[in-house]
């Protein structure tokens, strides 16, 4: 049988085996909630930088340049961190350079994987029927917040774990107690996070919408990929 | 309010600051199971050590030598890694030198600390009135297996945020999923643990009876502490 494995926060991922595996990226708030919505609307391609200066000298080469820091648009951005910047034709076609503090940390810490795939709650069916189709096992990366581990993104590593259990079975400890956390918190997630730490932080943002947005399964079925290392979909 | 922290492996100990906290090191299974144990029954000291060849050493200048490497008592060592082999008079009044796979880690990078403390089922009572008495913010340094993260220390540490709620606030998302994980484990803890990783490993090595009385609460009512870069009571 196939494993599923979880990568609590990137600060933990030379622990673990990349090679062989489809890696899963997980920032739930908001950055992978973001790529997706934005494939889903027919974004062309995301390249995702670690750094704020090399993503926004992107912007001469024609790209939307995209991201926060600290859960907060970065200067001179043309678009923050909330999926709803995403939607419409103001995406469909364009080439978007993102950096966030967490998620496309994770993202360069993966780069070595078989294959790197991005997951959210909005394309959750899609990401299990893609790990159910693929020969590799799993390492599911949360993004955490700054190296520790938060509960929104293990939810989501435990959601997988959760429907894939009767097909990929648990490496580990780790991915358990994701299991463990999302069967408790899948009843009413938003208010099961109301007072994670993260939660707190974005509420202080004002950004409410976003995490009742973020936290809804499967409104998409894009499963957006990193090939060369530019997410593609 | 004070805080409560969970750092759930010592690989992300760097993410927090230590100088002003009491630190609680974990290793059910079974360092610090160990450790108590053997203050439960008037060991003078233990010195912890990272490394093997340290602590042979210690042979030499009339110390006990203990410890494990992958749950196995080392090789020329006087004693393993099982808690019944701390009891009775064979350790009253000795000297200890230890060293285990996971735990004297833990307790070699929390070195920083204001304070350090040992805390296991055994003496979780005690624990918490230390940390109530005390004043400052706590700090849990799970010892996990190999840098990953391990459920029975996990379960530990939502034991004290559980059991301290009403006066140590949890200070991040960790400590809140160490405390639900505890909730729903603690009606039985060793039929919780029964799938996990570590007690695995240990079934394998046939202990069942050491994880049993490694997960009873409050058989014993030491708190050893760190002073000096030694252990005592």
């Amino acid at each position: 049988m196939k494993t599923i494995d979880v990568c609590l926060t990137p600060e933990l991922i030379h622990l673990y085996s990349l090679k062989d595996k489809t890696v899963v990226i997980v920032d739930i708030l908001r950055a992978t909630s973001c790529m997706v919505t934005a494939f889903a609307h027919g974004a062309d391609r995301i390249v995702p930088f670690a750094s704020q200066e090399e993503c926004r000298l992107m912007k001469t080469r024609g790209y939307i340049t995209s991201g926060e820091r600290d859960g907060k648009k970065v200067d001179g951005f043309d678009k923050g961190n909330s999926p709803f910047e995403y939607m419409g034709t103001e995406v469909t076609g364009k080439k978007i350079a993102f950096t966030t503090t967490n998620g496309t940390r994770a993202i360069e810490k993966s780069k070595l994987a078989k294959e790197v795939i991005i997951g959210s709650f909005l394309n959750l069916s899609s990401v299990i029927k893609y790990l159910l189709f693929s020969h590799n096992n799993v390492l599911v990366v949360c993004a955490g917040w700054k190296g520790k581990v938060n509960l929104e993104d293990t939810l989501f590593a435990g959601a997988l774990v959760e429907k894939l259990k009767n097909h990929i079975e648990p490496d580990c400890d780790a991915p358990m107690a994701a299991q463990h956390l999302y069967n408790l918190a899948k009843g009413d997630m938003v208010d099961y996070l109301k007072n994670s730490s993260h939660v707190k932080r974005l509420n202080r943002l004002n950004i409410q919408k976003d995490i009742e947005f973020c936290l809804t399964p499967d409104r998409y079925t894009v499963v957006p990929r990193l090939v060369n290392n530019e997410l593609i979909c």
